[in-house]
């Protein structure tokens, strides 16, 4: 069975490659494979890094590349609220790369692994025109996560801020430096595991991590979920390092955080009675901020709320990030 | 701590990784990773196939590619005595190819899957410049057979026929059509599930998989256990395809069949009590030939014989695949 997807090309292609697997094919759609494993589940994801589509070599250092690379792929264990118990990295390296820069790269790896508590356990190495990073991780969690489980009364929650990694690719694309806290969001996102870990333990219905950006990746929550969410883009935390990006285009800092990809915080699903108690006792655990932006209804698909009055965002299109184009 | 490894850039690349991980990585250089699960192990392997680098795409069919990528990987559950339990796909689709393509591609990873026993629970899509495929595999063993274990006074043991493989390779970089045999050997080799699991019941002390060919891959099986392997090379079992592309380049056929990669066939060390008893019982429950090959011996190393006389196989250089070249 495949958890469904909300709309776009990618997932077109995803739900054509489920449905011609069939029978060999199961689990498709959401951010990990789950596999029960004795009282609990393993929880499995591979992840692709590549350069000039994920990243721009000039951009980013390699350790910086790999750092990212690991983060993106533990975020879809914390989105599963699994912890990691190690972490695999194929790694293409492009004829004429020195050895010390593979081991750089490896080093980023390993610096992101050790900061969500886990280690390298296994890789492979090849040549290729172009740097190229799959990560693979494996984790545990006693009861996972998925993006299926949100129910009508639901409300939703968001991690952190959003909008700082955008707020960086915006600057490079329009050939400007982008400011250090918006850099560091996109060269060192750190993978919110003992967020999730914690909202698993406290009742989270579904989860998943923005990786595409809160009005992308509600879609897919909604779909897989078969409910509405209503978000009020007002209440969305828009990170510091935004403000500045949004303001020099003449959009309002939550439009731009709300579109911001790459930001690898988790969005949440939880019963209305978590509330305020609830949010008070994440934060005091983890240390990282919990918002509480919508709610789940009855219906199906995702609307967006700005002073009440509904939004489109398909209209900011021009600020899909070109620079790192196509398929991401 | 690193499996010892033999010699060439790409394990002095992972010497390096592994050296500057230090306690961020661990169990490198083997097959597959393991990790202890309840009352066995899970082992785990990842795997990249790269357009250029390990296929050319006007030699296979992408159902074939996906196959080959999947079985490869499969291949590294068979080297340590593992049934898989699932496996995942991060495909890189190079921009312009049509959706279908993608489809037939994971197609082939699906079938491969299938003839191992297992399904495809999880992948990532992304855009690239060329095709490449990431396959990591997930598997359960009671007992993993690592590279490390064969003792002085071991047989070693090789499943199936080896060169046909190479046959193909050599016939497609020389700008002929391989014969059947040999393409098929090449486009869709099947991983040795049912006999690595068989063999590790069966008291295998130490096992891999042939994917750089024998006199290679021997190395590594030599220095994680610290022994030496001497090999008699009149006893290597010469696939039927391999025979032809070794008489037309005046080579002894096993010496090509000794140098012929992505074979996929197990080589393992078996105590000496093993024996032919041991050989039949193999062939009748796996129907994969098993034949013994050399001895296992204090020292350190790889000394190929051929009628009793030390041969080196470094002067075979010029057979090395270029047209697929470069760290593989």
């Amino acid at each position: 069975m495949t958890t469904a997807m909300g709309p776009g090309p990618e997932f077109d292609r995803i739900r054509a490659i489920a449905q011609a697997l069939g029978a060999r094919g199961a689990g498709l759609g959401d951010d990990c494979a789950v596999i029960p494993d004795g009282d609990g589940h393993l929880v499995i994801s591979t992840d692709a890094s590549v350069g000039g589509i994920h990243f721009r070599r000039a951009w980013l250092t390699l350790t910086e590349i790999g750092w990212r690379a690991a983060a993106g792929a533990l975020s879809d264990l914390a989105a599963m609220g699994a912890r990691p118990v190690g972490l695999l990295a194929a790694i293409a390296v492009p004829k004429g790369a020195a050895p010390d820069e593979t081991v750089e790269l490896m080093g980023g790896i390993g610096e992101a692994a050790e900061a969500s508590g886990t280690i390298v356990i296994g890789g492979d190495l090849s040549a290729a025109s172009e740097w190229m990073v799959t990560v693979t991780v494996i984790g545990r969690a006693e009861r996972p996560v998925r993006r299926a489980g949100a129910a009508a009364g639901d409300e939703l929650w968001v991690t952190g801020a959003l909008g700082a990694a955008r707020a960086a690719l915006l600057a490079w694309e329009s050939g400007a430096d982008p400011a250090p806290a918006a850099r560091a969001a996109f060269a060192r996102p750190v993978a919110r595991i003992e967020a999730g870990v914690w909202l698993a333990e406290h009742g989270a219905t579904a989860m998943l991590d923005l990786s595409d950006g809160l009005a992308a990746d509600a879609h897919h929550l909604a779909a897989a979920s078969k409910v509405r969410l209503e978000i009020d883009l007002t209440r969305i935390p828009t990170a510091g390092a935004a403000v500045p990006a949004a303001l020099e285009r003449a959009v309002e800092p939550p439009l731009l955080a709300a579109q911001g990809g790459e930001d690898f915080e988790l969005l949440a699903s939880l019963p209305a009675s978590f509330g305020e108690a609830g949010q008070r006792a994440f934060e005091a655990h983890t240390g990282v901020a919990l918002t509480r932006i919508g709610t789940v209804q009855r219906g199906s698909g995702v609307r967006l709320l700005l002073r009440g009055e509904r939004v489109s965002l398909e209209g900011f299109d021009h600020f899909r990030a070109e620079g790192a184009g196509g398929e991401r």
